[in-house]
């Protein structure tokens, strides 16, 4: 190896186990710790930040002398790549913007989830709109091209543009919105369901979910599974990953669906090339094929009929209220339509409308062209152009995502861009229908390893997705799959 | 505050931070890490521990600083001390030393661990002896007066000497030989009860351990249980503390003390002063000080008459295999009197000699007045004088306790210093038994608070004890204790 990139990546192990330990208290603030333990796990969170911060930026020299080098290889070209992402940041943004953006957004969290109880977008709003100025000034300090919201996009998903986004929605929501009001007409789907209000047992639930995680073979001397609020998945190692799911009680979709989602973060977290782990490649591609990853297991694979088939006899077995429901009756409660006003409860047809709103609305805010005051305004619009509905209040409305309390602006579009990878890989994953058919799971890990797990972020998730599947984002392969399964 | 000391603290705040993520650590990994992610962890604690070492080094400077400063007040003095201490340990050893120390010790914690298997000491000796020239030179590289000994010692208990061990172990000893006599011979405790193989149900005991907690005003939101093969406590913060304890399904005294063991640890944790928690004075003033809490609530309290009598009802209700025993034959089972092989099963009386055999073991294998090969005659020997008892094989001898794998010499006569100094509690602190009779123990943890807990490490643990309860290491008091409670 390059003296030069050895040296990087003996640095950046320092980096490595720093976000090693943050990511375990993050696992352990939602699922065990006290909750007094709150306050001293925020002052150790900030002291990692810095540290992080300061690891980073020492690693500035090396690269300097990394980018002038020649006759990389692919993984060494992807560690000055990665490496000149982190470092850009830093040194773009100036400490006291870091440091606003923290405490404001520790203040906004706790005012954000006060308002969306009370449902009133305007007490949370100076706090947002101070958010927005910061983002703002992050754009112009990192830089764009085109659009600043360019600049943010690019943070979540490398290379991504307005451009691109706008290409994406401008072909996938009028499919989308054929596809849905078809269903609608046609009642081929229904948009309730009686399951959706019978309760369960948790201890049965427990164990169904644990069926589906051995079905999908994760391996248990290297993953677990917890209860939090929310669920999630956390990639320590490559040895060691944790999801969690959540109980409510009822409708048993809802934990079913998490742990199979959370089960395909998971695998592209276990599969990723432990030789690289503590480097600077040794992390996903992107926040997008993250979720394709989930999307892919949840949506594509676990919303189909063969998966459907395939359960049906345990899930009859184990949970006694489906006795009067067959397996037809359980693939229609797996795949209601229904347009919603909360976007984590959203179909397949109608979920890409939630993010479009949010993206429509960040687009503008960092622009300049739209003040936050006038969000819930025009998200009643968006929401009655999209869905056809309209928001009753702001808890229902602009205040039911965490992101924008948190800073996380051009995070959206990535959820549908996962969902568009994820309807890629169903046309790309060889037999994919007939191994869920026979429950032999094992080929299609092994297709999404070689094609883009083992590669971490050797690639930019454009190069990445050319050289594994040979396309980028593509929308055409979700309008497909969406008109294939419900037309 | 002095100017000094104010940055010291500041930065003495990374410290802290860094040990705050190695203690999270350490409690993931005997609780609920998958058993495959130990070996990035141990990559991540190697990260950890280099950067915890170049935080305290770059403290160098402001503490010289520092120790020219006139007119501070105790808890400046204090943060002086500590973090003098610290630096000195770095300051003082080798790199080298200490890398090697670390890399050893981990191989060694493997080998040990077949080795105490296989029951054969020849295999762990090389590991043995190469761990004892390392802390030879430690030893040697900290500096002392008079023995080599006295340099480890000083590590776990600042200022413990060889002088002092032995002034304590002298009167212990004979007097606990004349009570363990007396008491065998008048048969007033019994060496064994049926209750040691009666089997519980571990629902039912989890529910005994929550009775405890709950009586023992254990504060749900800053602490919690789990289970683990080793019981251990860890504190990260005064608003987050843990214990663990383990269900190994029959004799249910182990648990339940076990459980009360760590409530000692877990109070003084959760009673340190909070503000000054990120601060170097911020941690349990020693091991023996830290051990002695543990030993009073354990001991001192927990196997009294009284605490018999006030959990006996309790305890009947919720085991029924008690039906057939009264209070009187709880409380003796409680209290068995039998001269083991194994440390961690010891009775009161016994226990201190078990840390005499290791104390003249490590005694002399520091001052080079033994090489390791001897140990296991000597071991027998020591065994054969202080318990009248020999070691079947080594698994029974010198290979049974973890602490030499991990380079803990100078550990263990910490263990008898906390007996010491928790039977002088029992009769420092004001109108114990009438507490515990009533379950008011309220009282108690005040005055524990008020004399040691709060104090943190602004004191050495000699000046605590000193200005808390006008004494020192005083082993007449555990004499009086023993001969009170047994004869």
């Amino acid at each position: 190896m390059d003296p030069v990139i050895e040296r990087i990546n003996t640095s950046f192990k320092r980096v490595k186990a720093i976000r090693y330990t943050q990511s375990l208290m993050g696992w352990d603030l939602e699922t065990y710790m006290p909750p007094m333990g709150a306050e001293a796990r925020g002052a150790v969170a900030a002291e990692l930040s810095a540290m992080e911060q300061e690891a980073i930026l020492s690693l500035g020299s090396l690269l300097d002398r990394a980018v002038e080098r020649k006759d990389l290889t692919d993984v060494e070209r992807g560690i000055v790549r990665v490496v000149g992402r982190e470092l850009k940041f830093y040194r773009a943004i100036p400490q006291e913007v870091l440091k606003e953006l923290s405490a404001v957004t520790s203040k906004a969290s706790v005012v954000w989830r006060e308002a969306r109880k009370e449902a009133d977008f305007s007490k949370f709003r100076p706090y947002l709109e101070r958010i927005v100025d910061l983002e703002k000034t992050i754009a112009e300090k990192l830089g764009y091209s085109k659009h600043p919201y360019d600049a943010l996009l690019d943070i979540y998903e490398e290379g991504l543009t307005v451009k691109d986004v706008d290409r994406i929605y401008s072909e996938l929501l009028p499919a989308s919105k054929q596809v849905l009001d078809k269903v609608r007409a046609e009642e081929k789907f229904p948009a309730s369901h009686p399951l959706e209000e019978v309760k369960y047992e948790e201890g049965s639930m427990r164990e169904v979910n644990e069926h589906l995680i051995n079905l999908l073979g994760m391996p248990k001397e290297k993953f677990r599974i917890d209860v939090s609020a929310h669920p999630f998945t956390v990639g320590l190692s490559t040895g060691d990953v944790r999801i969690t799911t959540r109980y409510e009680g009822r409708d048993f979709r809802s934990t079913m669906f998490s742990v199979i989602h959370e089960c395909g973060h998971a695998i592209y977290e276990l599969q990723l090339n432990s030789e690289l782990e503590f480097t600077p490649v040794g992390g996903a591609a992107s926040y997008s094929i993250h979720e394709s990853q989930s999307r892919f297991w949840e949506n594509v694979v676990g919303r189909s009929q063969e998966f459907t088939s395939l359960i049906y006899p345990y899930l009859r077995s184990k949970l006694q209220f489906l006795s009067g429901y067959d397996r037809e009756e359980i693939y229609k409660y797996f795949n209601l339509v229904r347009p919603s006003l909360i976007r984590v409860d959203a179909d397949e047809i109608t979920y890409n409308f939630h993010t479009a709103i949010r993206y429509e609305i960040e687009k503008k805010l960092i622009a300049g062209d739209m003040d936050a005051q006038e969000i819930p305004a025009a998200w009643e619009e968006l929401t009655e152009k999209y869905l056809g509905l309209r928001p009753r209040n702001d808890a229902e409305g602009a205040l039911q995502d965490v992101h924008w309390s948190g800073g996380s602006f051009g995070y959206f579009p990535t959820y549908t861009l996962g969902n568009v990878i994820a309807a890629t890989l169903g046309y790309k994953v060889p037999h994919l229908y007939e191994r869920v058919m026979e429950g032999n799971f094992g080929p299609l890990k092994e297709f999404l390893k070689e094609k883009i797990h083992r590669w971490g972020s050797i690639y930019s998730p454009k190069e990445l997705l050319r050289k594994a599947l040979g396309v980028e984002y593509e929308p055409e392969y979700l309008v497909r799959y969406l008109q294939e399964k419900y037309l």
